[in-house]
């Protein structure tokens, strides 16, 4: 007998069922029920005949016949039999036979994953779902249930010298007369019985936790197929205590009794996620038996109970980089008591385990080609590296990409401008709203945004109107508003000594002013800076591949980026959003084991770069402050801007649109 | 160099300390502080020259000069170095040397022990303390505080991939801070660092507890030096929910919600002991690490939050026989938050921990003689053997020793009548109560009594009244009492158609009823047929030893148990209290991680027999209803009872009452 793929072969007494020959030769065939034909999950393809002819299967040839129980299969409604399969639990080996185990039925299978994702993902959960029918209690045999259970799961499955979550203890008992002595085990690493529930269970849940200083994701995985069922986000309430991280920071700094009031609004904010997320799609949270949780070093923190003081100064000092499991109810979430958490490890002071989540979902340490990696937020993560060294650093942008101390700024919600162009020749504006789909020379605009206005305007619009307004020659290479052009131009507005340019004016007026430049100005110089200190150090002149992570980098247009300079030059091919890459990454840890250890590793290969402490960085700093391509030296750039926007279909915008409306 | 008693030798460079020089060949010298000159505890005798020839070092000679930091150790209050003594961290090595270590610097020291206890205690606690100097901070050398402190124990102490408790993080940075990146940290099992404190620190707390349905105990052990530090009792504050355990299961079967009540009250009961306990001796309870805890089954099921129902009826099935460690504050401790709690096994449905605790302590496993341990309550645990063989069971012998379901019957309290002789001439009666130690004969005792009064008789009274009875002729060898003898004396009572005995009349009359002596009759009765069962399965006719465990076995007397048959005849010099062994099991598990192993494996090793299905135990209960040694035929006794008491001397007695009001 022969198994495919993986080409494993031995000889069987016949009689023996496919499923014990698969396990004899250590052939990957899932099964929860183990082999008790509940689960369905052990479905093979037969072809018999001496090798290596191979004929479909017949009754009565080399497999033993199709039983009623898999004919009971044909009609079910979940994971039933595909015609031409078998169940391997209840075929057996009667002569020859190449049994192919498709995908779908191995436990280690890959997963599919979207295009925006670099990596595959193949299946290795920390938990796993073992069915087991347990001797019952007798007077005549005492012996703990507990024992009875761990008897039963070592003779059926296997599994020695288990350790028992004492959770598990408490409900133990009723739980096995429920199921009449029949129970679903989850098992956590081979080693620790997590949790029980009476009868056949075949579905159990992960969640991967993304918590950022704004917002809170929650992706909701089943962890026996891989599936992602569901995903949500919520602002995190600890904005309440301060908008943006350091301002949380000092506010535990006056009030030292107040990170207890910190830790447990996130905790519970990830807590009401999760059961919301569950809630959907009719999910128990008790049936929620592992997390994965990424964040930014103060949120790592605060989630764990970790007072951030230290994060707020030098030497920035963390209280733990290494991973960490932890048991679900430590962090007082209302998942499965039994559950655990695992918290990526954390890079460096500034460089937290979201971007250990990026680097897993990006896997730049597996390439060749020099990638860079950039999460901008108040601070951005830069990372830059291919497999034979990994950089990374953090730069205080500040958080003028996030729409702060911009003079019309606002977060990315509708209302906000954020797409921007501007005619050089007219310096005539065209702008896109969130919450409509239509530019604004566009019939039917006005309407469209009715409903919420035209408020201010978001992180990418200020980087294209910046950009614009350099491309237009409003604006000097050195970042002055050109005043001279209000002879041209009403846009142009005087502004005591300086000048402003108007974008929009309706209901409110909207102004990108001198100074609103100079804050742009300033927080790419920093950006680049980081970026070019990596470079530098790295001893290269260019980056092959640039990746955009996070909300903000899924939403700047990549040329615009590079006009004014706030990513090195590279191929406009080759610059591309990540997505949410943490969470990515979250996910992946959430569904492979060897992917934790794989971060585990490389976090500790990466070089740390300080900016504070680099002289470089300073200099780099000036440097990167001037808007570095001008209409006449980069004519590629020039010619799209010139031209009306007619190269995204509109479809596309509006699916782009419900994206971005569902992640807030 | 060699050291003694450990006899090992070797040879070390001119300059090395003494204490690195034990620690290359493997020789236990005991240390806090690793070498600091912090802790005195590294202590050593040392004589030089060439081998064999002995003598005292001088100055100057195979041993480096005596240093100021040793002088400063001559006058410390704690732990000040005795004359001769060299700290082995500071003395060096400059030539041949004996080397003695004293027990009290070695970490696997004896302990001394209580007479009335078997084993000696070798010191091997599962949490230890070790101070460490920390790398500070450094911005220009990034590194997780926590990932410091691990280099730290790594380079310093030699321990690897140490594991950290959850609770450890939240308070890591500030303590690192407080003691000026000098810590101490107490490591579980060799692998996980469970608690750390700034500064140096040298002692840390375990508490025994031991949880009666009636009464919980907790000893508190010094974890350094073994010591126990203090004991305390209270009442088991479940009492409101049934006075003993049937009747709170009971009560848990009619309100199945009252489970958390119960868990609730018993957790908070044993925290409040060990706040209480903590606090005579001006000890933090923060400072308690470890706790090792045995009980009954249903009392270790509460305590867990195992609903007990299950053993409440056949078949009896524990949630868990084995030993379980379970975090302190998944117990609701308040005791260190990084605390484990060590539950010993149990070793059947009815034969719980306490056994266990019982067991360990007897070590009947290690002897040649067979041994019979009792352990009286409401059931009576009851093992027997030896190193070949060891059988348990449990047997129901009712709460009548404890004073209920008798008339006068009342708890071991002061007012209960604990001793009675009864003249077999004159059926004059004397008695002893508790709150006195006088004879209700000797001068003074009226005035003895009188805070107390006479309100009622105790188990080991009515036992001493029963076997009087029967040896005064009162009693028939089938317990009746004889109403011919109202003749000769008026402590004969009539009670309709039978009889009563008067023991005391004051404002309150002491009878002893015909009702009585059944009680007593069925409860003796069924313990006795528990041993028999045991012996008949052993196949044996006699014991080499009587071992009495629990407060009411060191209450009662061997002789009087002996005259109504509660326990099998022995030679009455091998019939001795084991005091609380449970109690005292339960401090060994707590400093000696080898006794953990050992009652893990030896429970395994017990052959449980269930009284309930052995049709044999109907048969000894029915034979041992009789009251076996008459006057006749055990003239021993007799002659004991006949001559007045002079047997203890009176101090000694006083020390018992005080004792015994102690642990009340």
């Amino acid at each position: 007998m022969v198994f495919l793929p993986s080409g494993k072969r031995g000889s069987f007494a016949v009689g023996t069922a496919l499923l014990d020959a698969a396990r004899q030769l250590g052939v990957d065939v899932d099964s929860v029920c183990g082999g008790r034909a509940l689960c369905g999950r052990c479905q093979v393809l037969c072809v018999e005949g001496s090798f290596p002819k191979h004929n479909i299967v017949s009754d009565g040839g080399h497999l033993s016949p199709f039983s009623d129980t898999e004919r009971a299969y044909e009609t079910r409604r979940r994971r039933s039999l595909a015609t031409g399969r078998r169940l391997s639990c209840q075929a057996k080996v009667l002569g020859d036979l190449v049994v192919d185990v498709p995908a779908e039925s191995q436990v280690h299978r890959q997963l599919v994953r979207k295009k925006a994702e670099h990596r595959d993902i193949v299946l290795d959960t920390n938990t796993r779902l073992c069915f087991v029918e347990v001797a019952p209690a007798d007077l005549y045999n005492q012996k703990g249930d507990l024992e009875r259970l761990r008897d039963a799961l070592f003779a059926q499955w296997k599994l020695e010298d288990l350790a028992v979550d004492s959770s598990v203890l408490r409900y133990l008992q009723p739980v096995l007369r429920k199921g009449n002595w029949s129970v679903t085990v989850a098992i956590r690493g081979h080693k620790e019985i997590a949790a029980v529930w009476p009868g056949f269970k075949d579905t159990i849940y992960g969640v991967a936790v993304d918590i950022g200083s704004t917002t809170i994701a929650v992706h909701l995985c089943d962890l026996i197929s891989g599936e992602l069922f569901n995903s949500g986000g919520v602002m995190n309430p600890q904005i309440r205590f301060g908008e943006d991280l350091m301002s949380r920071v000092s506010h535990i700094m006056m009030h030292p009794e107040s990170v207890t009031a910190l830790t447990e609004v996130v905790q519970q904010g990830v807590s009401d996620l999760i059961a919301s997320v569950a809630k959907e799609k009719s999910i128990d949270v008790n049936d929620v038996l592992e997390a994965v949780v990424v964040g930014n070093p103060i949120m790592h923190h605060l989630f764990l109970g970790i007072d951030p003081i230290e994060l707020g100064g030098a030497p920035f000092a963390l209280a733990t980089e290494g991973s960490l499991n932890v048991l679900a109810r430590d962090l007082n979430l209302r998942i499965n008591q039994g559950a655990s958490v695992y918290l990526l490890p954390s890079v460096a002071g500034h460089v937290g385990a979201d971007s250990a989540g990026v680097i897993l979902a990006e896997e730049p340490y597996l390439r060749d080609e020099i990638t860079l990696v950039v999460d901008v937020g108040t601070n951005a993560e830069i990372v830059l590296g291919n497999r034979q060294r990994l950089l990374a650093c953090s730069s205080p942008t500040g958080p003028a990409f996030e729409g702060a101390q911009i003079s019309a700024g606002q977060r990315a919600a509708p209302g906000a401008i954020e797409r921007v162009r501007i005619d050089p020749d007219t310096l005539e504006v065209r702008i896109q709203v969130i919450g409509s789909t239509l530019w604004s020379d566009e019939q039917g605009f006005a309407e469209s945004i009715r409903h919420c206005g035209i408020t201010g305007i978001c992180g990418s619009g200020i980087i294209e109107a910046v950009a614009g307004m350099y491309l237009a020659g409003v604006l000097t290479s050195d970042g002055v508003i050109d005043g001279r052009l209000a002879a041209k131009s009403d846009r142009l507005v005087a502004d005591g000594r300086t000048w402003s340019f108007r974008l929009y004016s309706g209901a409110q007026e909207i102004l990108v002013t001198q100074n609103d430049v100079r804050q742009i100005q300033l927080a790419k110089a920093a950006l680049y800076a980081g970026v070019k200190l990596l470079m530098s150090r790295a001893g290269i002149e260019k980056v092959d591949a640039i990746r955009l992570a996070g909300a903000f980098g899924s939403h700047i247009d990549a040329r615009y980026a590079m006009t004014i300079g706030l990513i090195p030059d590279c191929k406009l091919d080759k610059v591309s959003s990540a997505g949410n890459a943490a969470g990515t990454g979250a996910r992946i840890a959430l569904l492979n084991m060897a992917a934790r250890r794989e971060i585990e590793t490389i976090v500790r290969r990466v070089e740390k770069i300080e900016t504070a402490i680099e002289p470089q960085f300073q200099q780099f700093f000036v440097e990167a402050m001037a808007l570095p391509h001008s209409v006449d030296n980069f004519p590629e750039l020039f010619a799209v801007f010139k031209r009306p926007e007619t190269g995204k279909p509109a479809e596309k915008t509006a699916d782009r649109r419900q994206r971005r409306r569902k992640q807030r």
